[in-house]
């Protein structure tokens, strides 16, 4: 059989596959959509993912990195394939009217009872993690190689991912030759959308602390005052962007919080700021968080603050750079699967995920990549919605559609289901076909 | 009668009728001690006190702004003194131990409840106030002119002198030609210090608001970043006093409170301030006011806000400036009523209070004094505690000593209240006698 | 003739009249380069583009903007084609070593002599709008339209472009429909460097003077401190591009130049300021320059500066863009030329041109562009130094190349002067043919 | 002979003398005004002196300091009084008109030629020195003790008292109980102005170099940007005064002069600052020194400047700090000879002196003093201009005369001479005596 006639047939079978695996995919979404988790609490979701691959003869082990799945199908020599889909959900009270729309709350690991609702499509992901391992496992005759599937816990606060890798991931399971990840958004139902290299953003939030001396208004001499140490901060830190920055790099430093103080004539002992840093450039951003912290010891220096002053990570993700060989590869199965036209060149997003993590085993912190990642888009807007949006293309039509992280946003349709199983597919095969 | 011999009956005349003033005046300061009223709620005090110089013969008016009373004996042709005392309490928890301590509460205006205490001694001065009214009324023979009894509201919260001229205190009653008060503090009982000029100091606390335009943390160019309009304010502000104030004068400039924003990565909407004025020169003091105001809306523009910054007056003062020539006239009498040797040079202090309006009732704002004021202040730390004190001298000894607003600050000892009589009879017969 | 075999023609018909105008075109380059003139001062050099031209037949007019030449060739109806090649050289010493370096010296505005050197090769720039145009004018029976060459005086100081517009170039000669234009660059000689859109950066240097009211450095109350305001200046417009240029924009603002005072204790009159201005987009560009005035005169507001700051433009330009459509053009002409083999893509250069002048003729100021521009660069380092130079590709080897402005650069052999004529005449006939 | 009887006869000897020494002294005062020499060249003017003293019997020594003059009086056992008169004139072209108004001129440290005027009147005390110097020699069998008089270089640029105690000084000579020293100043002629405590202030100038690392202004992250970093030490240093620096305390930080950068678009590789601090308390003084350099170094840090910052002391003088127990002594002495209606209060001078450093001589830098010092004032206005000069009192009228480095400057008259004899005498005779 010709290489082209090899394809086409593929491209039938993964077809037939994803049909066929449909239905119990579709009944997973639903049931995952109604039963939705916070962070670090996907017990019922993994049981689920793992019962699941379980019965398609999957090795699977539960518990990894907290409540993180993983399902290996080792299928002969060949290249190992990790394919992830992320489980958790947000505090969020669904309004999108489904009938099977959440109506679960949870407590937070602060003690809070909220609402919880997949409002970012990670039951999509799941069910589609699910979906491709059947049809992988039905097709298992057609490649060699070893399938590593896994279902992260904890995606939204930027946790999960290295999580699983300090459990052990690679070392207890296999070292992937290939890591592979998609995300829904709002694109007409169908469409897949690739993006080489640079792809989301890094994003660190530094909490910091600067200590004063504090005492009465009348009588500064005999303080400290860290509220002008703090203002120096705010200042200096704009030179950051404006002079250490290249200035073709995209490099967001902002002081979203400073709160010191509580009345006029009271120097307060200690001014609180948050700090939230994003770039696209690994080591960029390293350098970007050294600045931040030079900055704020010398300016407490400069205010003779009597202590070092405090840095707390809050959340922090890496940058998702998305292997340009690999990439294409990807593309190139998906053009196959789906043909050229239900394509589109992604954007590059502002948003963060911690999917870069699983591409950044041994480089550690924020000092690139050893493992080639691949991560794309699947459009979750259903065809006559899209229609109806106004605008031309996908950036434009973005603006009138419901986002991620809404109250309203719904992007589990069969048609979407059925393309997700299909991209990570054909994508694993790229590699094990 | 020779001058000499004629001061010495009216010395001998003055403690006699002290003296006969006492008990009812300990009983007055003891009632008032243990039932403290909150700023602008003094009906109870009032009314003791309005009771009390009715039936010693004074025209008496109830409720002169809000709470206030006003008393007069018209004794012939002859100049209008005004003696003041204050009347209101604070929000304290008495724990000084005293038989008559105050277990009161109140609401707040705000409807918080709080326990109440006379924390500085305000209870002594209207006490004082009806004991030298007493002793002036007994001595009518030996004076003409015309006697204002002040008792005023509401002066912890800088309001009442200035309610009182607004309710028409010197057009509805009389316009004096001298103003007198006084203040306890911790100093040696039966002591009495006096200090010539600027006394003490204006006090403005500003609450500011600053607009910006708020957004994502990763989008400042779509927002107005008024945190960063804000660190710039703190750091301009600091050029009124190192540039902008002669370096002789003593201003300060305190933002005691910045508070802006809730998380890093989201740019907030708006951010407050609260600063804090204080200096001895009014003029000056409007001055720095206006600078300030100037500053801010400069910096707003500068930081492209979208509206003007707001201002918000939240307390103010007046700096006290002690005329001259009348506080030398205060000084003469009181030597000659209680010799030279119990009489001290009181230092400046930081500390302010609303008694200064009482002699700019046409100048307004922070035009300057239009009728002479003198303010002295008189000792309430029993004998054998002055004694115990380490240190040398007024100001050193202050430092060991509990200070007006704590809890356990505690001035009304019979000596105390005997002299604070004299003084403000002595006082008001160097221009009556 | 099928259109293959004619395009086949006319890249043997241009080589040949490059080939046939190449010794007179090196004469003329050889003559230009050893007797360089400054901006404005390019009397014989257009002169003798001037004869040049004119010995071909064209239309020309001498002294437009100053020195420029313009020449016509209207060859019955069909688009306006316009050509611009520059011809002012810098005040540096040749140290090329080459037979016919210049020794030239001039007299600058300032009245300095100085020496002068084509060191940005826009000798060659001049020599190829002759060859080009010697070309063109034996093609012409394989054309129609209109062929407007240009030589434009003063490019080095940002005035030429601009001056011909202003002295009527569109208005008196033609209105073009497309407008080309190329520049020399360390590159393997013969090959040619497109960029589409953003390719070379707008550039304004403004002078800003704050006015203070100096004085004694003892009494700064009595003075406005002009050197506090500039330092609220240079820290205050850190914020242009750390939160009013989107991040992902390329734009810098740097303070080159700071002089306020001259001793410690005087507080001086004024602050003279030198900011420079970088960016790709015009239109943010002007944002940017508006954004810099309105900070500074907010800023000395807050410090009560006295008169209003004076802003003075002492350089500037547009950024280039090249149109999308026009580019692809001339860069399918230019592969028909010379093979894609001899292409290359051009990086973005953070240099700057006048040359968006000649697109933005009615739009004014940082507009927006009217008329389609295509800007590219031909490549000007012999061969065997092109081999021996460290680095692969375009970019890594410029960095060990003498660029444009050093005394050593020399891009003139053969084989550039040949691309030279071949690029601009190929792309006009992109239009004409 | 009665205490009070013994003082009418000083005063009346003292007079006596003086009117003895006034024509030698006037010849002294008129040569040395016609031949003025600057700081550390007064060679003619110490041998002048020390002819002077010498033939008077005084023990004399030149050379002191490099051109300093110190003569000894040693009569008997007694305290020993030191006092001081500088030579050294100023580079100031004399306008006075005087027929022995300078014509003179000289080399600078800098070898410039520049004319030279005792524009400061620093003739008047060298002549004074000597003439009391004759009143105490004539007098000797009335006082016992050791009289040191010290004439001093190099006043004006706060270099010749530390020279001489460097140059031994004390250890050599004698070490005196009681430093005094006087000045002339626009007042009424024959009056004596004093002023305890704190008189005139230290002062420093400091010369900052702040290192960066320059290039290209369209490539700040290359570099390192000494404007920014100047700008934010400019802002930062205002916090000293606003914040670290008692409110009630008189001190000036100035930033006159701010040097960085040759056009706006290259980024210059350093800045230099000139920084004036002014203050009346030799303590506080070092702390403010020490605050700026803490705050310049931190922001070199903040700034990542690759190099530490280099300070250098410009000129710099302690403040003059009158011993109030001695001045007290000084006036009673002056009030003797002269009445109490020919003595003033002296108000503060914000002018600065390095006789302070007399007082100083353990304890060096701003440490305090350890010998008592006087300093005071002698009027040198003629009294017909003194009534003809408009306000009341000495400051007001201050404003209308010439002053001290005036090209107008003449105080030397007679009437003045003769005070400032006759102020040194009564003061020395009030240890002596």
């Amino acid at each position: 059989m010709s290489h082209q006639a090899e394809k086409a047939g593929m491209k039938t079978s993964i077809e037939t596959r994803v049909e066929q695996a449909l239905e119990r995919v579709q009944g997973l979404y639903r049931d995952l959509h109604c039963h939705p988790e916070l962070p670090f609490q996907e017990h019922r979701t993994g049981a689920k993912v793992a019962e699941a691959l379980e019965a398609l003869g999957y090795e699977v082990t539960r518990g990894v990195g907290g409540t993180g799945v993983v399902a290996l199908l080792r299928n002969g020599a060949g290249p190992t394939v990790m394919l992830r889909g992320d489980m958790d959900a947000l505090p969020i009270e669904e309004q999108t009217g489904l009938d099977f729309a959440s109506r679960e709350t949870a407590e937070t690991a602060e003690g809070k009872r909220v609402p919880v609702m997949h409002a970012c499509g990670h039951d999509l992901h799941s069910s589609c993690l699910v979906g491709a391992g059947a049809v992988l496992a039905g097709l298992r005759e057609q490649w060699r190689g070893t399938l590593m599937l896994v279902a992260q816990p904890a995606e939204e606060v930027f946790g999960g991912a290295q999580a699983m890798l300090d459990d052990g991931l690679y070392e207890r399971f296999a070292r992937p030759d290939i890591v592979l990840g998609q995300h829904n958004m709002p694109a007409r139902e169908g469409t897949v959308g690739h993006i080489p290299g640079s792809a989301m953003a890094a994003a660190t939030t530094l909490g910091v602390t600067i200590h004063g001396d504090g005492g009465h208004g009348s009588m500064p001499a005999q303080t400290v005052d860290p509220v002008v140490i703090a203002a120096h901060v705010v200042t200096r830190l704009q030179t950051i962007v404006a002079r250490e920055v290249p200035p073709e790099e995209t490099v967001v430093v902002t002081v979203g919080k400073l709160h010191a103080g509580t009345q006029g004539n009271i120097i307060p002992h200690s001014a609180e700021l948050e700090i939230n840093v994003r770039g696209f450039d690994n080591a960029l951003h390293r350098q970007v968080l050294e600045a931040i912290e030079r900055i704020i010891r010398a300016e407490c220096q400069a205010g003779r603050s009597p202590r070092e002053p405090e840095f707390r990570v809050l959340t922090e993700t890496l940058a998702l750079h998305n292997d340009e060989a690999s990439v294409e590869r990807v593309r190139r199965a998906h053009a196959a699967q789906f043909g050229e036209e239900r394509l589109f060149a992604m954007p590059r997003l502002n948003g963060s995920e911690d999917f870069p993590y699983f591409g950044n085993a041994e480089a550690g912190g924020f000092g690139g990549e050893d493992i080639p990642c691949v991560y794309w888009f699947i459009g979750a807007t259903p065809e006559a919605r899209w229609q109806d949006t106004p605008g031309n293309g996908v950036a434009e039509k973005m603006r009138h559609l419901e986002m991620p992280h809404s109250p309203y946003y719904a992007p589990g349709q069969a048609a979407t289901l059925k393309t997700g199983m299909a991209t990570l597919a054909s994508a694993a095969l790229a590699w094990l076909g």
